[in-house]
């Protein structure tokens, strides 16, 4: 079932009281998984040398080669290969090379030695110490029945350079016939996970490839997995019978977020914008801001909270907000179409509404929200009901302004295409 | 050694291939350790029935609670619920208590059910359900001689949720000789990690309290810790000789961010705000309405990336604009001073600068950023030259701007208290 036996162990008290998290098994997953190999388990214990014993005990027993770091400095709480010699039974013992090695950081560095770092190059009997160029721990390697171990040290700048100085190439030697993982990732937006899973043409597939589904709020991940020389070929066919079912709510695809994916088309369009916020507070603006080049397409965003302002920078008549309210279905169209008669942008998107967790009333609950969008087509408009905390109902309002731009443009991109 | 056996589990590819940090183990840690129990180790595979399965079993022979995270959801990857049967030699039936949870929950969101939601409900014969109000999986809980299971989402907002609500009560009800810790963290702007530490008075701090940094960019975190019956009281005095150093520059304090602190401190000062941006895209923005209430102080915020936008909506001079450009000391200058006079507010900031990575000039790099803010009592403007990448650049310009909010609010709050 699993092609490389492959495990990555962290020590540090830290991992497991929530003040950091994970970075190096994270660091380590990705090059793998990017070279092709697929780990088996990751594991996390605290600074005790019992702790790193027993999971040592347990991984030398199921896995062919183990990742290990944290816990090769020079204080009192770096236990890690005091553990190691207990684990696989040898005694503890000064390593001449590893001392070699932390002899000459210092000197290369100007630095004097302290005598704690000596510490540094106690290393069970049969380890081979592994070069650290950027800190005072030297790594080492051993080798225990059928199985392989690396030590490096829990900083995450050394332990990245020593993995793929030292570690990844004898990887790479021992297991050359890796075989890379190609992956593309569909976010798709508008339908739920089951309904997606069910619209997924499963029998079309070639066979090899795997889907995989994640939730990324408000967005559905399916993610496509292939492997092997034909890997691209069949990622191919499957992209092309998964987008004949499910194209139409494609918002973005692989690392791209869906406001990169609306900036872009709305460049390549060259189409100008313009956004009034009110319940989303900027949240889209700022969703469409954080890409460069963005002031290319975008011409001004108001929040305009107070009404003053929706009158002043809007244009939305006085009487209009009297009789219907901020929240309402001819607010958010005075709003896009004001502002687009102020600012002259080819679009103008107006979204109004109740985020809460206060303010929502009987008619007009909490999650009540207006999107508009006017071009020289005309302004539309339309209520939605959306649910959940402020900050979910704020990210689903600003996803679904941008699905109706992204909608806009390729419907615009198309009935040019269709005209020529 | 260990006083509680207590460990995680969470399962999914993606946390195996570097594609995510494993949020729910950090979430879950940081829970527990602030209640005082310690976790033996955290474990992640991917979504594989027989690496689920093993990690069970191991699990099971060594601690005495275990927390598992992901894979009970309606597709054909959550694979835990059969893991599960297996590794304990149970059945999978489908449970009618968890059925009628599946049912009540589409029924309560108005929600039609898929089929696929059914298997849902598909648990190992002896699971007791457990409520998940904010999603369709429930949660499990299993005995297994003397080891208890607890099975949640993987979903981060519903795990955290069903955690405290369904696996805490009973954890401490099961162990409640558990010494808390007890932590306070101060999150300080305006000062770099080396220089925190150098003015930490650590020989004034009471004995047994523990000085932990960690980064929150732009924020330097100093937390101190401490535990047993006089907890409080030494934290009480730690912080006291700790702010009486570095209280200029606390910019808040535990969960609070500086966006939530400094609207507070508006709110009530009574204070009204308008904010114009331009570099930051509305960041500063979406950060001050992310909190519920921002539109008590809040009056309206645009992002004026075009020229017409400064002049039209913040009378800006064209003049000006053409004499000094967009991201000049004048241009801030009347950025703030013309919103202010549009909309009366008591203050109005304004934010103009290059991000980059392109716009930069030799008289003007990326990073140039002005910060204006006009008052009654006058208007102040400060060049500033920040680095890095876009988006550090724009949560730069945003904290700098939240904290002259901070210290015009807390400064206004002083002399008025002079004054009585």
């Amino acid at each position: 079932m699993q092609p490389y036996d492959i495990a990555i162990l962290t020590t540090g008290d830290e991992l497991l009281t929530g003040e950091i998290s994970d970075s190096n098994t994270r660091t380590i997953a990705g090059i793998l998984s990017a070279c092709g190999y697929r780990l088996r388990c990751s594991l996390s214990v605290p600074d005790q040398e019992k702790e790193i014993v027993a999971a040592l005990e347990y991984l030398l027993d199921h896995v062919q080669f183990v990742i290990v770091t944290g816990g090769l400095g020079p204080t009192g709480d770096d236990r890690t290969a005091r553990a190691a010699a207990k684990a696989l039974g040898q005694p503890l013992v000064i390593n001449e090379e590893a001392l070699e090695m932390v002899h000459q950081w210092f000197s290369r560095n100007n630095r004097r030695m302290d005598p704690s770092n000596e510490k540094q190059a106690l290393l069970p009997q049969w380890a081979q110490p592994l070069l650290n160029p950027g800190g005072t721990a030297p790594g080492f390697r051993l080798r225990h029945a059928d199985c392989e171990l690396f030590f490096l040290p829990g900083v995450p700048a050394e332990m990245k350079m020593m993995f793929q100085q030292s570690v990844l190439p004898l990887l790479q030697q021992k297991i050359p016939e890796a075989t890379p993982l190609h992956q593309r990732t569909f976010k798709l937006f508008g339908l739920s996970e089951p309904k997606v899973d069910r619209m997924v043409p499963y029998h079309q597939l070639p066979e090899g490839v795997e889907v995989a589904f994640s939730l990324d709020y408000p967005l559905v991940l399916v993610k496509l997995k292939a492997s092997g020389k034909d890997a691209e070929l069949q990622l191919d066919q499957a992209e092309a019978q998964l987008l004949k079912e499910l194209g139409n709510y494609l918002i973005a695809r692989n690392d791209e977020t869906p406001e990169e994916n609306v900036g872009k088309l709305l460049t390549s369009a060259g189409l100008t914008l313009s956004l009034a916020e009110s319940c989303t507070g900027g949240l889209l603006t700022t969703l469409l801001t954080s890409q460069p080049g963005a002031s290319a397409f975008l011409e001004r965003a108001g929040v305009t909270y107070a009404d003053s302002a929706k009158t002043d920078w809007l244009k939305v008549p006085t009487l209009l907000l009297q009789q219907h309210g901020a929240v309402s279905e001819n607010c958010a169209r005075a709003m896009a179409s004001g502002l687009r008669h102020t600012t002259g942008t080819d679009l103008s998107l107006a979204i109004t509404g109740i985020a809460g967790p206060d303010g929502g009333t009987e008619e007009k609950p909490v999650g009540t929200v207006f999107i508009s969008l006017a071009s020289a087509t005309g302004v539309h408009v339309k209520r939605y009901s959306f649910s959940g905390a402020r900050s979910r109902i704020q990210r689903m309002s600003a996803t679904m302004a941008l699905e109706w731009l992204r909608r806009f443009v390729l419907q615009q991109i198309e009935e040019q295409t269709r005209e020529k």
